[in-house]
């Protein structure tokens, strides 16, 4: 299977991957808000006979959330078995107002087809069911192959993470194969190196019966969303760093040879605000931005609400604020351990007299750290210099696909992960799109990297 | 005209005044969103001929905002004339699903008539032209009066406070009658002592192009939400004394007879809690609630909203927030100084590398400050006496009525401020309501009072 027969083959059948990727596009499968369930399990459904019509034997397997898409193919005389690992739900889509298009109403304008989810799982994902259809059509797949479907990466992993002991025997892999990771620039290739993990919760403070009066309560009550500031407000010192004791346990240092490489991707502050609108000058201030999106550990704030939010003013105290947390973790930081430091440090600075809750608080998962002499991962560069021209270059991307630690470890598989998604992708943002040019590199690499084994 | 008078006709009236009433309370005044203009035009339009059908002459007064219900009475050898101040606009009504009836459809339950403006200041400044109706009926107003509705007091009151200076000869008087204060508990008779000044600002904090993956980007950006929480954090100590440079200029010592009479007012920290839901610590440790409520100046977030506020997580970096702040003032506080003293403080703490910018800085009015050893005053109290058999207590209430300063000023007149308004009526929260009780007392007190003139 030479590069020059698979851009023929994606030449011939471009229309019709293109109609079959927007079909996929359209089931509003979003996962955090349990309104959308239903949507979910139609997505999964489609995939399972999309799937089986590819010549895999696809079924549903239950979760106690979302249902994975699951398929396997079995090669004559495998060397190999390779564990595919993707996920089908979505981000929410507010603010809805914002997107050009319907997210869910997938239109090409240029290069780029818009959508949630046009890269963020289901474009990836997508260009690899349609390198392996390929390969099945040309009889060229010459390993075994399990295709592992999530429909709750985007809201915590709850359901597989619980449900992953059970199916050890059916995931045993010796390569865990992931396309859910980004390229540094269009055209790019690009060898993601770690991931990080990822903790989440929700802050209440409430106690206050109703919204207050501001005049005739001012002075009287503590203010929620005044003490929220203010506790949240604890969690960094000046210069970045994160105050909640113990939260660093398990932080490794940066190994020299990872550093080089961290720092050989091409990067500049200038670059960054050109594109974001702001220079890169938050977190830790002692690791370059390279550095702490890498190998440096977060806590953020992912949304704060509280009071009055519309036109004008509106003299209340508000009688309850909310905040939404997430920890970004990594080298050996363990989750739980992560999580119960966070909500120990805000019991600890919690306001007197107002009430505070935690609600929903979820451990993703642990950080993971590949090797750049693995035997695997020069393969991956090899097929993609011969994809793209170039050399690869690698990247600690800072995002976390929560079960991949967990999958790798169950399946006894080293995680491969290459992706094609660019930071102009906006993933989780409103007008998320997909390059169908990079699309089309992510079926090069899938349809030559599968071959390969 | 004596108390059994008067509680026979508004027997005899009763059940036509709810009716009106009611119809008042239907027009959606709500002053703050320019969505509702009309709609506050509609309701001065209705007061007008309302009023011209009770026999005064009434018009509106165009401002830059929000028109003047205005309308005249002369009497012959009148000694004293009175100028009456309320206002027709309302607060939003968000949330509303936390209504049990919709906020303008009027709702008897109980005592209790449920509506947006049921109270402030619909239902107060309602019972007074009720009062005077029957004044008129019976030929006993023997005062000269002008009747002042404003429809921009939840707003602050920018149109008329432009347009004050130009109504100088109309506005000349001798008594300034204001009902938009309450009492300290059902039945009991109160004076209202001072009013706070108010001044607001919404601040923005942004520079991000669009909310940002946390985990791409986590590490690299400093968190617009974060860096609100921080800069709101830096408004207060740990005492909960302010730390805006120069805003205490103007903050007067509390006068001994003062103290004296604020802490007569009933009061426990037990009964706040059990009506509020919580204790009475928040603001300056230095002074009881009470104190703090009358005598000290406040800066209070309103509202707090930046990033994702729906069910589960979304983990994003919100590209911006915003805090709506407003300051109660006391004493001879200066509002355009304290405002300039908390936007420098702001500027002088917000985050380097990204945007920040303030929207509607408004000016509200200053604190006013009345005499206890007044012969008005001592008039107000006796009247009080004779409707309630009780002694009244005399409050200093923390509220805001920003335009009565100005008012009072341009009219030359004296302040009295006597209202009917409790706790339990919610105003500016959802299921605001009115004791029909004390709407009753508010008319005897209103008919009492003007015609001791």
């Amino acid at each position: 299977m030479d590069k020059a027969t698979l851009e023929a083959y994606y030449t011939d059948n471009q229309e019709r991957i293109m109609e079959e990727w927007k079909t996929l596009l359209k089931f509003e499968s979003i996962s955090t808000d349990p309104a959308y369930n239903e949507k979910c399990t139609e997505c999964a459904t489609w995939l399972v006979d999309h799937i089986n019509q590819m010549g895999m034997q696809a079924e549903l397997l239950e979760t106690t959330s979302k249902p994975v898409v699951y398929a396997e193919y079995k090669a004559e005389n495998a060397k190999k078995t390779v564990v595919f690992y993707g996920h089908y739900d979505v981000q929410p889509v507010d603010p809805l107002e914002d997107w050009e298009t319907p997210p869910f109403e997938p239109t090409l304008r240029g290069s780029r087809l818009y959508a949630r989810g046009a890269q963020d799982n289901k474009g990836q994902a997508f260009y690899v069911l349609k390198a392996v259809e390929m390969l099945l059509k040309h009889n060229a797949l010459n390993c075994n192959l399990k295709l592992f479907l999530e429909g709750e990466e985007e809201c915590g992993s709850e359901g597989i993470t619980k449900a992953i002991p059970e199916w050890t025997e059916r995931l045993q892999g010796d390569v865990l194969m992931v396309c859910d990771t980004g390229a540094v620039a269009a055209g790019v290739p690009t060898v993601t190196m770690g991931l990080r993990g990822i903790v989440h919760v929700s802050v209440r403070i409430d106690g206050i019966n109703h919204d207050l009066h501001s005049g005739s309560h001012g002075g009287m009550v503590k203010n929620p969303a005044m003490e929220m500031a203010r506790l949240m407000s604890t969690i960094h010192d000046e210069n970045g760093n994160i105050l909640v004791e113990g939260f660093y346990e398990g932080v490794t240092d940066i190994a020299p040879e990872d550093r080089k490489l961290a720092n050989a991707a091409p990067f500049s502050n200038e670059e960054y605000k050109r594109q974001i609108g702001v220079a890169p000058t938050g977190g830790e201030a002692d690791f370059t931005p390279v550095e702490r999106k890498g190998f440096r550990p977060t806590v953020e704030i992912n949304g704060f609400h509280s009071g009055y939010g519309g036109p004008g003013h509106k003299t209340i105290i508000p009688s309850y604020a909310e905040a939404k947390l997430s920890c970004r973790l990594v080298g050996k930081q363990d989750p739980q351990h992560c999580l119960d430091a966070l909500l120990a440090h805000l019991k600890q600075h919690a306001p007197s007299d107002l009430n505070m809750t935690f609600e929903d608080p979820t451990v993703g998962g642990p950080a993971i750290l590949l090797s750049s002499t693995s035997p695997l991962i020069k393969e991956a560069a090899s097929i993609l210099e011969t994809v793209t021209g170039q050399n690869p270059v690698y990247s600690w991307e800072g995002g976390s696909i929560p079960v991949v630690a967990s999958l790798a470890k169950t399946a006894g598989a080293e995680p491969l992960l290459v992706g094609f998604g660019l930071e102009e992708d906006r993933i989780h943002a409103p007008n998320e799109s997909f390059d169908i040019n990079q699309f089309k590199l992510g079926f090069l690499y899938a349809s030559l990297m599968l071959a390969s084994f």
